[in-house]
């Protein structure tokens, strides 16, 4: 039986959810193709960062799906210049949430990932093949490491998100690296980019969909626009005191927020030695 | 009416489609959970680069759905230290392809995202704060703004995938900095990390899924493994080769072709200046 005419024009069940996914998002005025919406798209849009985890275990085979999925991820030249390591005897957990100064999640997570930029193992293969491998020496080479981690991480997040667990990155694992690479006996050119605890989400403490700033700020079109708009700016203040006043924390401006933690040295808890501790683990960075 | 006892151990439809993904990207044995396999593990596992587009337009929004996903990435601090360039003009899209030397994928695509590491529109807004923002002046702040722009870029990948359009990171980007910032009107303190070229991939040209490293070989338990075994990476190189040879690709070792990527100055193409180049564009890297 066809539909009645006077339904013809109603949005499809696609396009509702896409568009509530867009407005949980942005909590604004955001419109985008939903037509093709999906599980994959549901599971992106949604992503929310897990910080209270039950005590449960993954089941087994997760962590090699998870690496599975960020072995998936491109790469540049397909020279997989990263590594990861699963940590997750307890007592190690909790001496890394020590040095990230971040212990609650990192300790209740059962997996902690600590993703490497990893330029030993490419060193290692050169010199098996009679090359010094100087090319690895330079600013480039760590910096394509780095993002190579980090896009293989990324694609762990989505994975684990559409598996139903939860996640969160920990930056904080660069507040000593040197100290993080003893821990985990990591060789020369290799460094933790960054952490990611992994669990199944409590969710009787789950936060909202944190909202982000409205596309025009960070979008835009053949050429780089001037500074952001002001009224962009005043909007995503309010939409994220709305949100933190839903969510019980403190409540101030984005702008704010972000002055304070770019405003001073103090503020990078100790990652403003970060160059010096590249070098020290024996990065060139020419 | 339940099933017959003789099917009770088949194995799920979820499960003979992650071991099939499984397979696809390995090319070896890879156990993993395959239990809750869905639609968004399916587009990460199957993920390829396109290189050949066919010259069909984006549907209307598909652009706002991509930063969409992007802006869904996780960002440190919510920073969001990110931008990102939509380049469309066939003019411009060539002069960009003539600075990566890598022309005909970009002209073809319909779409070129230029993604940025921006500290420039923190840098404004602690300015409008009344702040200097030192916190910017450390190779850390350079450093995480990469990371967002990578977690950012490779969340809008996987959008791109699951709505069966295709992609590819164009790393040359890198290959010439400062013309690309003249090019695309960038202000001090932001660089152009990758581009992405974006568009309807042409599956007569379709190339198939590259293999990756045992996962031996990129994870670790606990601690560091010492470097990788000789039999992995033997194993490896055979996969690669009869890929290429079914790519009619030139067949080499993958060892070999990795040691000659980075074994010397000049094939970093230009890349050996990035560290000279970041510094004219503004970055401090203390």
């Amino acid at each position: 039986m066809s539909q009645p005419a006077a339904f013809s024009t109603r949005p499809s069940d696609a396009d509702l959810r896409g568009e509530a996914a867009l407005r949980r998002r942005y909590r604004a005025p955001q419109s985008a193709h939903t037509g093709n919406w999906n599980e994959a798209l549901e599971a992106i849009l949604s992503h929310r960062s897990v910080r209270n985890y039950l005590a449960r275990p993954l089941p087994e085979g997760t962590l090699e799906l998870i690496v599975a999925a960020a072995q998936s991820a491109p790469t540049s030249s397909n020279l997989q210049a990263w590594s990861v390591i699963a940590v997750e005897d307890p007592a190690r957990k909790a001496r890394l949430a020590g040095l990230a100064a971040i212990n609650r999640h990192i300790e209740q997570a059962p997996l902690l990932l600590v993703w490497l930029a990893d330029l030993s193992r490419l060193r290692a293969i050169a010199e098996a093949n009679g090359r010094a491998g100087e090319g690895l020496d330079y600013q480039e080479s760590f910096l394509l490491a780095v993002i190579d981690a980090a896009l293989a991480a990324q694609n762990a997040v989505v994975a684990i998100d559409a598996l139903g667990l939860g996640s969160c990155y920990i930056g904080a694992m660069r507040n000593h690296p040197r100290e993080v690479a003893r821990e985990l006996g990591l060789p020369p050119e290799t460094v933790a980019v960054f952490g990611l605890t992994v669990g199944y989400p409590d969710l009787l403490a789950a936060t909202d969909i944190k909202p982000r700033l409205p596309q025009a700020v960070v979008l835009h079109r053949e050429r780089y626009q001037s500074a952001p708009h002001p009224d962009d700016l005043a909007a995503y203040n309010q939409t994220l005191r709305t949100f933190q006043q839903e969510q019980s924390i403190p409540v101030v401006d984005w702008t704010e927020m972000m002055s304070n933690r770019i405003g001073s040295t103090a503020a990078l808890k100790g990652r403003d030695r970060l160059g010096d501790a590249l070098k020290a683990l024996g990065f060139k960075l020419k």
